[in-house]
């Protein structure tokens, strides 16, 4: 099982980085590129045409601003692609989010949150987790962590509030 | 292979029809509930937390306004769940939109366009053709139909404008 | 008289912390939990379920981005629920207000200000003071120092303006 | 048990009468007025400072565009003020939301979903309910028949469905 | 003549300075108050009825979030008054301005740009200069040193450019 | 005294026309005129650069979209300039708006709400009242006369509302 | 000299068919295609990269919702590429303006207003003059025309309200 | 060739820097100026009036907050304008590219991202192309470098990534 994080820009490395450190986490083979839909809109579009065909499952973009990059790789590839919008400098993420949610009726991108690259890499391993059951499991087990450490916190703020 | 849309609202139908026909015209099977996260809260929890046992492998869910629908289902199951933001009478579908996409870190939710009901649909295609390759297969035709389409109005508007 | 005040993470402990210094201030006994909607749902539900039982009588849910925790709680009790959107990394508040506020009808959850911690937990009190005259009296004595307040940031403008 | 229903403009009486027939399903008292705060500003004021006199127990302020209403009264009673946005012929009922939840610290508004009348009259309910149990068990019998409602439209749905 | 400058809070101070001294530099009296619209609604009130009176031709209202101050003072003289909406730390100006400008037919308030100071004054030297030609001849000269500035600022530029 | 309004279109004329009645009912004299600062640019600044010479007072400024109209005028007249957007099809007047309102340091608009025509006039009669006396009288009286329609239909409602 | 018009949807043609008509009156030769970013990706690709050699000097892209279309276009040709943003049923053309006119550095679209067609060939007509004098000649007569029409409309204007 | 950049204060000049060193490296001539549709409107629209004359073939107006320096340039030239929205300290930009980009029908502005100082230089240039065929190859040469440094950024990223 393989996933490829496609960047728009290399700038986009911290935020994605996230993302990535959970599937490795999960054990999810992951390919990182850095391509662009405007800058190298041909290998951008023959990274996603031989996706599948290079073993890849699923496809997360990474873009900000007019964020194309997403749409551009969901239109030619049967894979499920993520969006993962990108903050950036002006208008707080609205761009980026709203060129890539708002994609037209028949090549849809799954789209996460402004920045949520952790979401993006927990999204495609719950696609992922359809095929193969032990990511099914692996998944379960993060959300008790995610929980236990909710319950942690609680428990210190309950001590801190003791004081 | 299965797919439940859950409905925050009956008055939501209208626009996830739309996403149903696609599912039906895939030979996915689904089942489609009116089930409130704010007014059936359990039962829309019980639903999510037995759809894996169910046999469910993908949900969507469809809802409008401070719209928590999805995110209370992701919240319960590791199956992929898909956000439908439904446009209601104020903010145009801003609030839809935002209640559904900016969820927090641990919780994905896969959230497509305002209404986008058949991008619901087709992404829980994409989904599950990680596992059925017939439906991979159904998704290249499908996607071959569409060119069609766009070649087609471009030939009856070369033709008008020749006229 | 006693306040839940749930939180959806810990960071928002530093934005929370006013409404609760406020709250002692009126010697409004308060219970401070991290509970988040969607990490620990079963634990914030079952909270909100028991909170009339076990001596709540307001709960104060806050949460940022996709803030689904006061309408999650407002779900499961009768107790009026107050939501405190959280600013988050993006979006400026936008989100976070839009999640809380925009609830569907049936459910309500009774929104303040961005960070507006302090007038949750006033708003509090003021329910109370529907049931608690010597509240009514303290809000009454809060306002009346809150004018003074005013009175002498404005006395000490005047000063330095006549230098 | 008497609530005070205050709307800017008799043109907002439409969408406060879905709130209004709320309260007289739960007996509650009601008075609603026509007062503005800029056309009519001494007497909303006087009315809101004499409310809890004349033995209101919860003011409603209903406005649009820049809906200073419930502001106002708020600034002037210890009652809890609820602020219900009206959607007016601009800007999609963002000015009316905004002016009324965007209070200061110091005097909270508890404000309700755009055009919300409904659940401005249901939290008015819950915040009687900390004084009157009568109304805690309305409240519960009242989403227990909302529940209901959403299984019947469900049960509807699948008759439909199964054609 | 003579300006009355009213601030909801000491913290628009800073902002409002910028006005201050622009009045002062046209030898226009000015009186500054600090004036909450919330929480000394009577003072706010007192003061904004009695302007006329107390020989004041134009009031300038800065406030920020749910901006009522300048639509209070609005409602209750007859003198012109001028809206200086104030940043806020959230959603970026948006809600100050909003509450300010969207006023209700009857009430006019002449809003100015989030934290436009100098043009809160400089609209008010406007206004008075109807009634006081010796204005009308500083504005205009004012108008030539402004229009002087952009000249050096250019020129300087041109010095750069040429290195 | 006479006040000149300036529309961008001829199709702004029905909204303005409300105001341009307000100001015949306070016997204001008026010229309408249809002037755009990007059709004719030379005529608007032509006409504005003379409005003192020809004895106007105060220049109301309509226009939609990206309306530069108002602040093209304010940039070349020592008058008060007023700024009155208006909704046009696309963003819901929020463009109109903000180019109307965000002007820079130097050269104030005075802006009402999106499509506040009657704000307008009144504002401008409000700057006119500064120098007449007269005017000053009939905005107080207007003012009653406005409080007590408000009263009417409060009556009106209460009569309604006892059935 | 010809322009290439591109859609993405044939649903456009209605706002388009404006900008089409004046580079007809314009004797500018034309090609309107349908041509999908999304569902026919490599012929709108294809277009692009051979409208050079073609004969074409400006592309207009024509978009909705997240419309990606004049991006695309423009990341595979030299030629400038205008960008139309289309509006769509949800958030009021946003998407698609923030979608066309936020690219990021190095891949200009030349971004005209919402459904503003018409603007959009007349800039195709402003780039084409730099090499074409006689457009220039046309544009300068256009724009006259335009400036008489506000003339007219101002003409009749005065005579209705001279009445 | 030459192209003239106008900005409506010198503080936009940091931003507009970066426009300027491209258009150096492409070897246009260009003349940058401090000229305010405000501040010294006929000045503006001297320049701009005269610009044809003074041999430029395109201009560059870059503007903040109600930004109508380029409506106001392109309202009496023939010459095509592009628009470069400036950030500025409220509204994120919002106000400033709204202000360019809706312009009305007649009057077009080629509007470039917020900031997007290099785009509006690069844009500048495609529309030179059309008449001067050398820059249409340096063009073609300057997106091949910027796929190149793309194809760096990715080479880079994979080594850090193969560790």
């Amino acid at each position: 099982m393989k996933v490829a994080i496609i960047m728009g820009s290399d700038s986009d490395f911290p935020v994605v980085e996230k993302g990535l450190n959970i599937l490795k986490e999960f054990d999810v083979e992951t390919e990182v590129r850095v391509l662009s839909a405007h800058r190298t809109p041909h290998l951008a579009i023959q990274f996603a045409e031989n996706a599948e065909a290079n073993g890849f499952e699923v496809i997360i973009g990474a873009a900000g601003k007019a964020a194309h990059l997403p749409g551009v790789l969901a239109a030619v590839t049967p894979l499920p692609v993520i969006g993962l919008p990108i903050l950036s400098s002006t208008l707080d993420g609205l761009d980026s989010l709203l060129s890539i949610v708002q994609m037209p009726s028949g090549i849809p991108v799954a789209t996460v949150a402004i920045n949520g690259a952790e979401n993006a890499a927990l999204l495609a391993i719950e696609m992922l987790s359809i095929k193969y059951p032990e990511l099914r499991e692996k998944i379960k087990a993060y959300k008790e962590t995610l929980a236990g450490r909710v319950l942690d916190k609680d428990a210190k703020l309950q001590e801190k509030l003791r004081g």
